[in-house]
């Protein structure tokens, strides 16, 4: 008995079979292209994904030998943000505006100008300010106002989840926390906000029904079974946001561990059992969505650039050690990392601040820019690999502790993602962050926890927590070093000093390519 | 009818045969150890330095096929700061501490508190601090409590080029300016000041005769003149500090033009017609001095870090790019300039703080560290060589218009040194300080102000002033362009403004590793 966890993203998707105790049988991997039509627009064709999903699901069936007989149900974990505007016969009209597609910041501006962050917050959980022009609400009115034709062609706006969902199994079914990214779901009342949908005139029949994650909504149909490999036998079952996803392949299914998922992003979220709405996590830029368990919440902190930093340094500035890794036949960022270890502790009193992009939670300004602070001749280049690592840390943890003050005890990290991969910059996180960290025994946290999902809604598992019981298991486990820990609580104590003068530095040279 | 230049620099030194008329005839470069036998310590082996100079000397005749009986006179442009006790012989009884040595703190820390700044900088024009223990007052005091055999052997404190000439013509006779570096000396009266001597608890016996740069005193004894190729019948004329001489090499003999000899520091020196000693003056960090010109004065700047950040970037992050300059067999210090005019004006908004091991002058903090700011990932590696550049051109333009404050118009930069070899730094330079920037004809500028200083004192011109005219020429002249001068003062004027913040951030970075 097999489960598919699919997993859809920004530049490419996964289709994981596992077994029901969660190993991997097999799975595959498709690309596409994320286009930029406009410097600032960033889209995907949505005829593209679609054809490549199904080439990827047919590849999984087929690399492992499965009989899709036995792939009980299937799951879908999506990229938040992005939609699809589809016509009455479910084809898109429109391309797909993804998280990064700034298009929409005059509209953004409107709704923070008239109809206020706070209320927005208190209704969505989502924080609204014109630099993060992200979410749907804004930029479907952006395709109302410039894009009249296809406005009125549009008989249902999409996000991925549901639209995927409909080619699976005729049903545009959401889930919770894939609409607590759109920006138009009152996440109290669990419904499609009239607020807001009256404000914006949309009307609500454009959206689609939403249900919990871990629901079972359809099978199969011909066509598509056809096209995948998939059986008409297999159930199709709510899945939900990536990020929470994530955490679930995680194995959280309480508050206590906080889901560090370290890409080029690094994204921090916890589970909460009470929704906490209050205008302090807003000012620090945390969303808080529905978790995939019902009822349950997901509060949900980023940092722009943390692995691309790495990338940065990397692609700028270690072609050397580029070409040795290719030599010797490892992963560069090994290299790299096993460098940053010969540096000692606190870098010799270097610290990178990260906000390449600005700052994500929970200072959350977008105006800040990145440095290296307190360099001397005596640096080199270990110095600064472990300079990137710390700042990262530090500011892992200023996350850490500020979600903390909302009430969550954070006892654990559960990382997940390229990040997890290195043993040095782990246990740096233990260290900087004083808390156990634990990597999760799973390559892909999202299709797993897509996977679980689509246990529990086939019944294989009574609800999510015995599926993790049965799925989730520990790879490795780094504790705090105590006297590590000492000395970078020094340092973090520094780095948190740093942020409000820096800060005031920025306003000055923000001014400079403005004017 | 030759001039021979010799300059005794830290690491080496040259010797420099020059026509009347200025031109190049021969030369020859000799290298010695700098020894740090303790980390702190810094210090040369006199008899090693004199033997190298001898052979240096001797090759530079015999390279040039160069009549010796044609070398009419020698004078001598010295490292300044460094000194050599020695017995009643002549004889070493120690080695040579250089500007660097760092052991006399706890000295100068005693005259700061006990004699203080103010008072010190009234008498010699040197800026008295302990973070800059470079001086041979608090030196000897070292020696005093700490070698106290070697102090009582010794009958005489020389420096360099009191030393070289008692080893050239049996006189041990310093200049003005080299005399300036003591911290003994009264600036005012041009005599060993008796209250410092006093308060030291110094004979005054113990420090040698002072002249006037540019005056005869002997000539080559036979032993010397054996060893080096001379003739007997050479002169030896007082010569100075390498800092002036380098400034006189230049062709500066009024106010007006500014040095500025970018090496692995920067230091930018200014004539004045005027001593002004003001407490301002001494809290910006700047030395008054005598210059080579009698009676007239020398007001010097320094940025510590200024060539060298460059080689440290070029030793940590550009190893391609030495590998690339090897293989096109061109400097790698070319490819690197020309990386960074490919970025454009303002390196994206991308700043240096040049602070690497603490600002010189005028902020003059000890404290604090070097940085990058506004770092996104859109930087390369063009960006940041571009940014090193411009905010080592913006920490020169502090120094210059922090000079102008006290009075002396500064309309031209005269560059020596390696830095003046980049037409994309001179350009630069240029253009953030608005002055025209001019490049000696001559490739050792120390040593083409010691053969002027002979030419002077042997007659062969009037003055300095008919000497420079004579032998002083113009290589090349790079003017502001006014439109890139209008953006870089926006530029500049952010530059200033981060320094008062910066700085408070550090006094947080510095504990730490006090601790």
């Amino acid at each position: 008995m097999y489960l598919l966890g699919l997993d859809v993203g920004t530049t490419g998707c996964k289709s994981v079979i596992f077994n029901e105790k969660g190993d991997v049988v097999s799975s595959a991997y498709g690309e596409y292209t994320l286009y930029h039509r406009r410097p600032e627009w960033s889209e995907l064709n949505p005829d593209e994904v679609w054809t490549t999903v199904m080439e990827t699901i047919r590849a999984s069936v087929k690399n492992g030998k499965v009989n899709p007989e036995l792939i009980i149900a299937l799951s879908t974990s999506v990229l938040g943000d992005a939609f699809i505007p589809v016509d009455k016969n479910g084809n898109p009209v429109y391309w797909s505006m993804t998280t990064f597609d700034a298009r929409a910041t005059e509209q953004t501006r409107w709704w923070e100008e008239n109809f206020g962050a706070d209320e927005m917050f208190r209704i969505t959980g989502q924080p609204l300010t014109f630099t993060m022009p992200i979410y749907p609400l804004p930029k479907i009115q952006w395709l109302q106002e410039n894009e009249p034709e296809v406005y009125r062609k549009t008989a249902m706006f999409l996000c991925w989840e549901d639209y995927l969902n409909m080619k699976l199994c005729g049903k545009p079914v959401t889930d919770f926390s894939v609409a607590s990214r759109t920006m138009m779901f009152d996440i109290t009342k669990k419904e499609w906000s009239k607020k807001i949908l009256d404000t914006a005139n949309f009307d609500e029949a454009l959206f689609p029904e939403i249900k919990p994650a871990g629901e079972a909504i359809g099978y199969i149909n011909r066509e598509t079974a056809k096209k995948t490999g998939l059986s008409p036998e297999t159930l199709v079952v709510t899945g939900g946001h990536d990020q929470p996803c994530g955490a679930l392949g995680a194995g959280i299914i309480k508050t206590g561990p906080v889901m560090d998922a370290t890409g080029t992003v690094e994204c921090i979220g916890v589970l909460l059992k009470e929704l906490l709405l209050t205008p302090k996590i807003r000012l620090q830029g945390f969303a808080v969505h529905h978790y995939v368990i019902e009822n349950e919440y997901f509060m949900f902190g980023f940092n722009p650039t943390s692995g691309v930093i790495l990338r940065w340094f990397r692609d700028n500035f270690a072609l050397q050690e580029k070409e040795e890794a290719k030599r010797m036949n490892i992963d560069v960022y090994d290299l790299l990392t096993s460098m940053a270890a010969k540096s000692p502790i606190g870098a010799k009193e270097l610290f990178l601040l990260p906000y390449f992009e600005g700052s994500g939670t929970p200072n959350f300004n977008r105006q800040i820019r990145g440095a290296f602070l307190g360099l001397t001749l005596a640096h080199d280049k270990k110095d600064v690999l472990r300079a990137i690592l710390e700042g990262l840390s530090y500011e892992l943890r200023n996350n850490v502790d500020a979600m903390e003050t909302h009430g969550t005890k954070i006892t654990e990290l559960r990382t997940i993602g390229g990040g997890a991969k290195s043993e040095f910059w782990l246990q740096l996180k233990a260290d900087v962050t004083g808390r156990k960290v634990v990597v999760p025994n799973i390559t892909e946290a999202a299709a797993t926890g897509a996977a679980i999902l689509a246990s529990v809604g086939a019944g294989v598992y009574r609800d999510t927590g015995e599926a993790v019981k049965a799925i989730y298991r520990e790879k490795a486990t780094f504790t705090p070093n105590p006297e590590n820990n000492a000395v970078y609580e020094k340092y973090y104590g520094v780095y948190r000093q740093l942020y409000e003068p820096f800060s005031s530095l920025f306003k000055n040279i923000a001014e400079l390519s403005h004017e």
